[in-house]
């Protein structure tokens, strides 16, 4: 055991070939092409790592709590590779268009959208084929081996990160708090009235904002009203069902109802790691966003507005789907319906006190 | 003299007054949201000097050359500022909403968007006042106190950053360049036979995709064909004319022309500090870009698609800006006309060399 | 109200009046020194804002649980502070030699080292007098005015954050867990036994290595032996009163041992928030060591080894504090007794339940 | 040709093959162990592709100034490389000590300090054998298979980076500017001067502050003189070899003194990309340094003061590479000898001219 046959490196360090070099002239920037490609794949396949274990821990009824923090973990680290992602286009951008364009169009028909584990993570994280962009008219895996397209068909088939998060979510009792003794504690009414208040005085501001034309009030009273009703629906199985036959939600009622709650007590210590892994959804939501923007303003830098090497436009289509591809759009969503802190309802003393510890002697 | 009277610490460190506290009930991050707030007015301020510092370089009509590298130094400056603003949006986003909320209604009608320096930054750069998004259903500047607003209208009077490097550009004499013996080299003649050659192998390479419609196939021929009659107008007056009046360009063609002459030879020394000006452009349109990005989804995990504090749609305002708010548009264009590096019309030898030094004995 | 008043921009953005101004020769990056250090300075305040706040939640006896994840966040938040003082030496490194040097002298005998807040934040983190490397030959704040001598003095007075935390560490009840019914669990003795065997192995490891030689066999056994009698000592008063007399140690005996149960047990729900509020201890001290090196290496490229404003050798300082003003080293050394997951000593089953909660149904 | 053929993805893929899995219990981060040590050698391919590419262009004494640009990006590739290396330590550190302890052992005696490229890297920037530190009592190489130790060998044989910039400075003709008519021009008279009376004046300061003791103004006005003589023996054959015989110095006094006269002229153009060059040079000096300090300091968090698998102890041995490691020295060496730009002895009017350009018509 060596360190060079442990991580295999002559395997490893074998796999860059530039066509252009087996054309007979190497073209020098190839080389930093294909490798920055292999490095986007290898931590595509340390993510599939982490999440296929996100996926074995909530993948059963019952969730070990000691294992919610490899989740929340495993997550958060997804979240860390997602920055290097980031920060390689630093890198690519070194390349200067001449430089790429020495060696691109040996690479027709191959493509980066032909990545069959970006793909699957995007499955795996929850991404709707229905959802997704079309692209080139066909659907995305068009282009893919026939293998790769078996791999996503049946992962598709099972619940991705956003099914299972649900489901978890769905499983906590915080909509009505059970309790040892006495009744239980009625969080949606408790809360409603709050931000109700909350919401009335926005009302009223609006109203009384006297540079506003009619139009704008009207405007911004409907975007309230409209507010109001995706909230009322947060609690309300069947108004929450038409909303979402309408594509406005993607995940179960009950599993928004208890995110809002954690959002709201996340101080409390028992809602520690279920904060952070709400959290880690949405800063992955956020980076995968950043890097399609910063992925697009590279290859408009690069080749413009041409057609990219798998016969598309690559610059079009990174930049809708940073808006159209993602995934916890949901839980963004709740921020709507957020209050002041001192706004909050306290909770019931006995139901604080089993969410807490006793640190000290 | 000492360091706190150097930086005038009394009065830099007096000035952050929270109305939490004021009102009697300080709430923790109000001093966070100030803090940033007027980090980001003093880089701004620092911005806005660097600009104003190749604005007097390049406002003259000779512009000495050991100039230019201050000049170039002042813009890559801005860029590395630009950096810390997005990096800035981390330590905003430890700020969780219900913290916010809990001063946030203490603050209306006082929004970012009234920040008078980022405007002149804006205005400063090139962005005009026709080209902006409406805002709330007024003006973008309605808000700002009147001489802030006279500030804005003094700028939008004088040459922009755009202009200047436009005029600048439009100076140089690479389109035809003289030489001391002997006929004129044609770089627009020489260039566009090359590129004609590339996008005739593409044109070829559509017509053989066989995995493309019909509908597919014309789409792109489409494209292909309106890249080459921009192409075209690069080079010819009138065209450029009739494109640059439907909004297409922005700096004259002249300036484009050797744009793109500097961008194919930016390997010889003597266009060593022009190509970094350009370069220097292009990162800060991409950096106001991801900077408004981050803005968004940061605002948008803090209030969610509520009614901004100025009474306006923070979210969709700033995602549109993105796109929107470009100014050295033409700059990333260009790139649609780069060919690959060997295929590039070697310069005459005479010209080549007035254009390199002899560093060695 | 409104965002410039808010933010009292008048006062802010007239506290930069460079000296080479006044002088009748404005040197251009006089500007941005001013500006990035009234960037540190406000920072600076942030950070002490943070640090009173986890002052004042960890200052009583009794700690409220959720006011810990408050003191957790502001502490994280100091994090992302830190990163962000390291980038911005990014946008310092933009300045030449040169171009310093044109307004360096009219400084003197103003420096950085004077800033009071900086000063005030090594104090408050629990950077003592004693342990403070000699500052040109006179103690640290002899070149401070008289007012903010006394402000540091009276902090060094008060408990720092490194003392606050030990004895809210030591006030856990880790070492001899109490149960409702049984004998106490000794976790010490469950421990010691697991890490014997572990540091056996090591030792037969070194025994067995032969590409040692006799001298190395010797000092690898020495140290081995050393982390094993520091450990001891973990769990000894006598021995640790020893070695912490010597320095060794900074934090008292029980407190090391309650992180070091953290350390071990972190994945358990109820250690989420202390092993958060650990992990950050180490961040600020790791943060405070990458700043000064990049402090050191920026003025070493700015002045070589020339003596600074304040009379000082800039780079021999900055780097070896970089070492010496270490706050939280014994957080550090604990890692050298952690042991494989797998080789954990497994709590008893009810002292596990009580550190978790039932998240579902 | 598709994406995972081009990339050779079956093969890359396919060398992620953890210890722990072939002995029948994988630990889950063994899998990102392996990740971030590949990504981290397929960039270590990558820097050595640039600097071999760089090799080539310095290798020839004609240098080609268009392939300077080219060796210049080159380098500067490699500094944003690097910094993706240090990034790369975030992810790293998401790791816990009991997860990396949970498949330690099985890697003994792998040890990351094998790393053979990561050793060609450095022998290829110009790192000496003499200069390095000792290795766990043996030489830095003992541990490489043969062929690895060839390849070290080899590229000893060969001259370093270093070497080659140094003799492309020293091939510079600034010491003594030719010029067409009349008389050369001398630089180092006319900067001797110059400089002689900015040390004075630091001379007499010392002289006049009342802070200093006896001892600390000895100390200060011995440094002061030793740098004279360092200077002094800038611009003197006999001196100057006299102290690089003590180590004070790795390159040829005459690229030394090219190197100055670039620092002091940067802004003409000519010298634009020399000074880039240099600039290249420091930036991979200081992010080693950077990179081997958080190497160190991860390592510490993550096993503390224990031996490392290799056998050594990985902390003391980074820490000090950190120093002692360095290439470019002299250049950091050099900003002593910096003067104010207003102070900078101005060009003759023919030498001024010959190093710009006519971009203006």
């Amino acid at each position: 055991m060596d360190y060079s046959s442990y991580l295999d490196l002559p395997r490893l360090l074998g796999a860059q070939n530039p066509v252009s070099r087996a054309r007979g002239a190497e073209a020098h920037d190839e080389h930093l092409f294909i490798v920055i490609h292999q490095a986007y794949e290898l931590w595509f396949k340390q993510i599939l790592h982490e999440l296929g274990s996100v996926a074995r821990i909530f993948g059963g009824r019952a969730l070990d709590e000691s294992d919610l923090s490899q989740a929340v973990n495993a997550a958060e680290r997804c979240v860390k590779i997602q920055h290097l992602l980031v920060s390689q286009i630093d890198v690519l951008e070194t390349m200067t268009p001449m430089d790429f364009l020495e060696f691109r169009d040996l690479l027709v028909p191959a493509s980066g959208f032909q990545s069959a584990q970006f793909r699957m993570i995007e499955t795996r994280l929850g991404l709707k084929r229905a959802q997704r962009l079309g692209f080139d008219g066909g659907a995305f895996d068009d282009d893919l081996p026939a293998d790769d397209r078996a791999a996503i068909r049946a992962l598709e088939a099972m619940p991705s990160l956003r099914d299972e998060v649900g489901e978890w979510l769905a499983r906590m009792p915080f909509a009505e708090v059970t309790r040892k003794d006495g009744p239980a504690y009625d969080f949606s009414a408790a809360y409603t009235a709050a931000l109700d208040r909350i919401l009335s005085e926005d009302m009223v501001r609006i109203a009384g904002n006297a540079r506003l034309t009619e139009a704008q009030r009207e405007a911004q009273t409907g975007a309230l009203t409209a507010s109001h009703r995706r909230l009322d629906a947060l609690f309300d199985d069947a108004a929450f069902a038409a909303q979402a036959a309408n594509g406005a939600w993607g995940m179960p009622r009950a599993a928004l109802e208890a995110a809002l709650f954690i959002f709201l007590y996340r101080d409390e210590p028992a809602l520690q790691l279920p904060f952070r892994m709400l959290r880690a959804l949405m800063d992955m939501d956020e980076l995968w966003a950043l890097w399609r923007l910063r992925h697009a303003l590279m290859a408009e830098r690069m080749i413009g507005r041409r057609t990219g090497t798998g016969g598309s436009s690559g610059y079009g289509y990174l930049r809708a789907t940073a808006e159209q591809h993602r995934i916890f759009g949901d839980l963004f969503a709740l921020a709507t319906f957020m209050i002041p802190r001192s706004a909050l309802p306290p909770l019931p003393g006995d139901i604080r006190r089993s969410m807490r510890f006793r640190y000290e002697r």
